[in-house]
């Protein structure tokens, strides 16, 4: 049976140490939230994570989830009264506006509580991970009446929420799709049309699932002009928000897959559903685009969940396994081999695993701080370097977390030789949890044409030459600490390298587009390479500053600077490897016509 | 779902065009083995696999093995069918030896029906394949009077075999095994304990199953010098022939695992089982790794067999899927979006796919080939070498093939989005099912110690030596072919990279073991890029000679070295990074002590 371990002692550490969020305590949410507070509240979610819905992980793969004749779905054994014990505890409104019951804690908070939950319970975290979406999607579109309406009740955790997009012929696409809406003379819309892979569609853990759904006006223009976005609740709500007739949407299927068998993939029929426009008719897509920025950084997130859990067990699997003898001698002579840890192969995978999870987690919660900063900081200047970081982070984190998440997983899988692929062990539900995290919320690489396409020249290149003159002053501010050069060096071969490819880019991709497409994967895993050099940098230098002032008999920070040095030599050298490939263009991936396949 | 399609011209260009031979049809099997008649051979085993085999695949998956109160167990519906067709057809006897049945075909041709097997369904083909096994070690070390008992039936296929190794408590290292061996009166033993992950080890498919057993007899060594080898017919054998008592191996439980679910993976507990000593006593590792060596290659194939298919499949979706127009203008006006295989992103994943596809099954042919001479050749000269080649290639082709294969299986299941993820596209299926090659038969990370602590040093090197002369020589020989510059090129940049590796190891792996052991995985990366950057080289001569040689109507040839340059510029740039990793040495990887994870 797998376990799982919240590292509450990396997140003190980042908030703390690395982000030194005390720093903001003049911001809203910030004034009351202390390292000492955060610390008890992610103390109590721990707790909850590793009592509650660890234990439930394996058995909810075993089980999945039940649909019924009627169309209603049941989860697995378990899932019912965690989630009730969840709304209890009030998680669902750690970070949401304290004007609609929301506890109002920063974001980078949540961001930590999410991690827990989807190492603890991916499947089971998506049910109140959807909701978050829909509560920001309706935060920041809905009118007044509307969030009245839905939001109270989305923030305790009493109704869940959905984001239906896609259908049977498109997902990426969103601009082919069908289904439609016809207004009424009440105001209302009437919805009809099928929506695919809606995850937490249906399920039996609340008494309301709020959906939210894109649909076409009918006359409205093609493509993705014509996009709106509604509001369509499972049950309609009165007046007085209690819950009324039951709406024209029904769970027509749900899907057999390859991993998170606790959560619900449904087909969601819509027949002459009831709903309500959100925001302006026909700019429902970039409504739904609020909703997908949040769901990315906490899709990248997922596979950072799924490789710490994946990596606490490989470990202890390690520790524990007796085979073979140390190269250089036996290490536990008593025994009748020794544990796998001692050979440099394992090591090897540990360490791949424990440098990338430290460094994604670094990643993700710098970027999240941003995500609080341009909500709350009063400086104009601020706000917009936020906005434009967060902007340019997010697909780097959704892809390059995700994609090396799995393949973290997958290794520390590995480690277990033929008990890793028997599901009695619980690895192979890691990995192919892991795996749905590459392919949602923007496939691995649609984030990346996203990264090149959008992002990199938005506002002149704005957001990209920020991150470089701030990789340029670190470098610069800490050339003459003698401790931290190697640190150093690295952000500045990896800066220059993220530089050649981006002036690569900014050259090539504009005449013509396939350059950039053809870069895009490269560039993007580049780009991660580059962040993480950083965020190892930054670790380094507070663990160098921890052990000055008081922390020189805590192994914790020597170990840091062990593993942040593994990074630069184990995994900095493939940014090299990026360059090159990206800099050689479509050419080479386009020679082929499409007919000579 | 899902389909496939034999690569016969593949196969054909590389017997004849890329290895010729033709060339040594004065030697056993090649003389009645025409590139005519070998594809004649390998047109009806396509049509089998992909009519027989491919159809039953998704439902074996579905359907799995069950296991009865009695022990004995059922195979997936059809599967029964199917093997009685694969008997009748003679395809088992396919390269065994004709003084026991066989055909005598080159084992070379026998790969490319494995492979084949394998694409169409892997879980199926590991029940003829692991009676290979079982016939290579009998054939190798068993007496006259137990080839002759069991040779027959293993080579026709009425029986099968297996290979029993684990034990619950040690898998790699085989020095701790418990299974007991008590001799009795008679010259037999009688075997007690448990064995794991058997795979074919109980079905319904044959009439009786040949368990290769390791054991220890009572009082012998501890540790490996203390192994014996057995044979544990499921039924005992008659002197003529005839079945006679049900033996004492019993199927406790067959697991629940990742994926390859039609096959049996079987708990076999041994309750004083009749066994019949192979071989010599306390000799019975040498004689497994007998069987070992052949299953290497063939695990190495599994994986080719899984990206092969998954692209074929990944292909035909990104042709078919109609999402979002090309950067460069619609490709396809006159429909609702452009085929996604425009997108340079869909391109670069199904290159990367076809390059490593036909590049692998270059390196596996090539080396098989060594494998036939090593057998046939006359020459001692050419077998010394041959000898040499298949035990350095072994463990190369073992895990990198594997390693990629799955990952290149993971990246044809992205080209379908969301739909890669359920399983109903059956594209999960080549992911779960391409997983288990990277662990079983000596896990990746085994194999990556097999090549730099035994095949490197074998001999004092004088495998590698010979590649690299051998490199060296068709540097020499092509360095005034400007058509084949480009590939003459990266024969020396990629040779001198993995002799600058090997020259790093031979002086640093000898000082301390644990460089070996930390550079190992990537030096095997380094050895696999080189290697397939040398079968893109002679593949790209061979194409260009075909054209010359009247082919220069057929694109077939031009679709050669497009794909070959595609490796160079997008594969090969991967060599530098392994490189630099591999000689930061063990440092990065041990200095976090055991205890301080």
């Amino acid at each position: 049976m797998p376990s799982y371990k919240a590292p509450l002692k990396e997140y003190r550490f980042l908030m703390k140490d690395v982000l030194e969020i005390e720093r903001y305590s003049n911001l809203p949410g910030f004034a009351d939230a202390s390292i000492d507070l955060i610390e008890q509240v992610l103390e109590e979610g721990a707790k909850f994570c590793e009592g509650v819905l660890a234990p439930l992980n394996k058995s909810g793969d075993e089980h999945g989830c039940t649909r019924h004749a009627d169309g209603s779905v049941t989860t697995p054994p378990g899932f019912k009264d965690a989630y009730k014990q969840l709304v209890e505890a009030g998680w669902p409104a750690l970070s949401s506006d304290p004007a609609y019951g929301g506890q109002g804690m920063p974001h980078i908070v949540a961001l930590a509580w999410s991690e827990m939950v989807a190492s603890a319970n991916m499947a089971f975290g998506m049910y109140p991970g959807l909701s978050h979406g829909a509560y920001a999607a309706i935060h920041q579109h809905g009118s007044d009446a509307q969030k009245n309406m839905y939001l109270p009740k989305l923030v305790t955790g009493e109704w869940t929420g959905t984001m239906n997009l896609t259908e049977p012929h498109c997902g990426t696409d969103l601009g082919l799709l069908r289904t439609k809406a016809v207004p009424q003379a009440n105001g209302t819309y009437r919805i009809s049309g099928q929506k695919i892979f809606i995850s937490a569609g249906e399920h039996d853990l609340a008494s309301n699932i709020i959906h939210l759904v894109i649909a076409r006006i009918e006359g409205a223009p093609a493509g993705t002009k014509g996009i709106s976005l509604f509001i369509v609740p499972k049950f309609l709500v009165n007046a007085d928000g209690s819950l009324g007739a039951r709406n024209g949407v029904v769970c027509g299927k749900i899907e057999e897959k390859m991993g998170i068998h606790g959560n619900a993939t449904c087909v969601l029929n819509y027949d002459d559903a009831t709903g309500y426009l959100i925001g302006q008719e026909n700019k429902g897509l970039m409504a739904m685009f609020t909703m997908m920025n949040v769901a990315r950084l906490g899709v990248g997130l997922q596979g950072l969940s799924q490789s710490e859990v994946a990596y606490q067990n490989g470990l202890a699997y390690a520790k524990d396994r007796l085979q073979m003898r140390s190269l250089t001698g036996a290490k536990n002579p008593d025994g009748p081999a020794d544990p796998i840890i001692v050979h440099p192969d394992i090591r090897r995978m540990l360490m791949d695993a424990k440098s990338f999870n430290e460094g994604a987690r670094a990643f993700a919660f710098w970027t999240a701080l941003y995500g609080d900063l341009l909500h709350a900081s009063p400086d104009e200047k601020v706000r917009e370097k936020a906005g434009d970081y967060m902007a340019l982070m997010t697909p780097v984190i959704k892809s390059y977390l995700t994609d090396r998440g799995y393949a973290v997983a997958t290794n520390c899988q590995q480690i277990f030789g033929g008990h890793g692929y028997i599901e009695e062990w619980g690895m192979s539900q890691f990995v192919r949890d892991a795996r749905i995290a590459m392919i949602y919320e923007g496939a691995n690489g649609i984030q990346a044409l996203d990264l090149v396409g959008r992002k990199l020249g938005a506002n002149g290149g704005r957001a990209i030459f920020a991150f470089f003159n701030e990789l340029d002053d670190f470098a610069h501010q800490n050339e003459d600490d003698a401790e931290l050069k190697e640190f150093v060096d690295a952000v500045k071969g990896a800066k220059a390298q993220l530089q050649d490819g981006t002036m690569w880019l900014m050259q090539n991709g504009m005449t013509d587009f396939d350059n950039a497409g053809a870069a895009s994967h490269d560039y993007l895993n580049l780009f991660g390479i580059t962040a993480l050099t950083y965020m190892w940098a930054l670790q380094a230098k507070a663990a160098l500053a921890a052990k000055k002032n008081g922390g020189a008999g805590d192994p914790y920070y020597d170990t840091k600077l062990v593993t942040g040095r593994y990074f630069l030599a184990r995994t900095l050298p493939d940014a090299s490897a990026h360059l090159v490939k990206l800099k050689s263009g479509a050419e080479p991936v386009m020679a082929l016509a499409a007919e000579a396949f």
